[in-house]
């Protein structure tokens, strides 16, 4: 079995690529890798991969989530961590409020590098709009985003639900479909 | 002469900073060090001043600028960088419109590293506030701050205007009575 480390803290993520990383060893490792400051979500996750690399040679996946608000041009992006702290998810809402538009997309963006050192990228991407704050805020921006065609929050869903039709389940589908290659 | 080198590739940063500390020889060395995701501007600099040492042992300055909308609770801060890659001056300036507070302040962070490897801050700050771009675009968020007690934005004003009341004036004239201590 080939044997791939993830390289995450967050055990509900892990579980994840578990499930649908089925045929592989799929382990983790919860190091802190410093994130650098870009709007591009590939190059924060290729100076992470690098990084983890440089000090132990392998084969890792890193995952990292972005919310794009169109009305906003993109931000916050995978800058919405720093969003989350000093606005808040009410405050993030209120703010995309005072434009017309609504809609934003969530992104999962995974990076995957060999043992050999290639890096290859696999995004998973669901269109939805920001509403206010509805549901469990325990974790991210879940209780203000609707995916297209639903009419809850991520928040307001079950794991199953989300899990099944979400951005990271849509990466991790396309890492596994070219590991089975 | 005491030598202190300025991590910056910025000639203007240079030559005011060399103006300041006319009591030391000011070399300049551009290096690209990594910039970390943070909203805390010490831990960015930190960051850098130690990635600076432990690439070569000596005396380090980095600086930082920031601009702080009271209304975005702190947003963009040491993010301006990212916010003027996606938004522009106009964006951001009709963003921070969309609330009534257009209060907004700008700093500038030095931090400081010695030979030893401690390491120092010291900010200058200038409150302010957010207007409608006016006066040349050229550089950064200029044309859209308006310090306190004056009528035109940074990008109106002279730069002998500017430097002597501008943040980073005030970080560096810091930086240089604690070196004369």
């Amino acid at each position: 079995m080939q044997k791939i480390t993830f390289i995450t803290g967050n055990e509900g993520k892990l579980r994840e690529a578990r499930a649908i990383l089925s045929e592989l060893d799929v382990v983790s490792k919860d190091i802190d890798l410093p994130e650098i400051q870009e709007i591009d979500a590939k190059k924060v996750i290729e100076a992470k991969l690098q990084e983890a690399y440089a000090l132990h040679k392998g084969s890792y996946i890193v995952e990292d989530t972005s919310l794009y608000a169109n009305a906003l041009k993109g931000l916050p992006g995978p800058l919405i961590k720093w969003f989350l702290q000093t606005l808040g998810n009410d405050g993030l809402a209120e703010l995309v409020y005072k434009y017309e538009n609504h809609s934003a997309y969530a992104s999962s963006m995974i990076g995957y590098i060999t043992e050999q050192g290639d890096t290859h990228f696999f995004e998973g991407r669901v269109d939805g709009k920001i509403v206010t704050p509805q549901g469990a805020s325990d974790f991210g921006w879940d209780p203000i985003f609707v995916p297209e065609g639903k009419e809850k929050t991520f928040a307001q869903m079950s794991a199953d639900e989300k899990n099944a039709i979400s951005h990271r389940k849509l990466a991790f589908t396309k890492l596994a479909d070219f590991l089975d290659e």
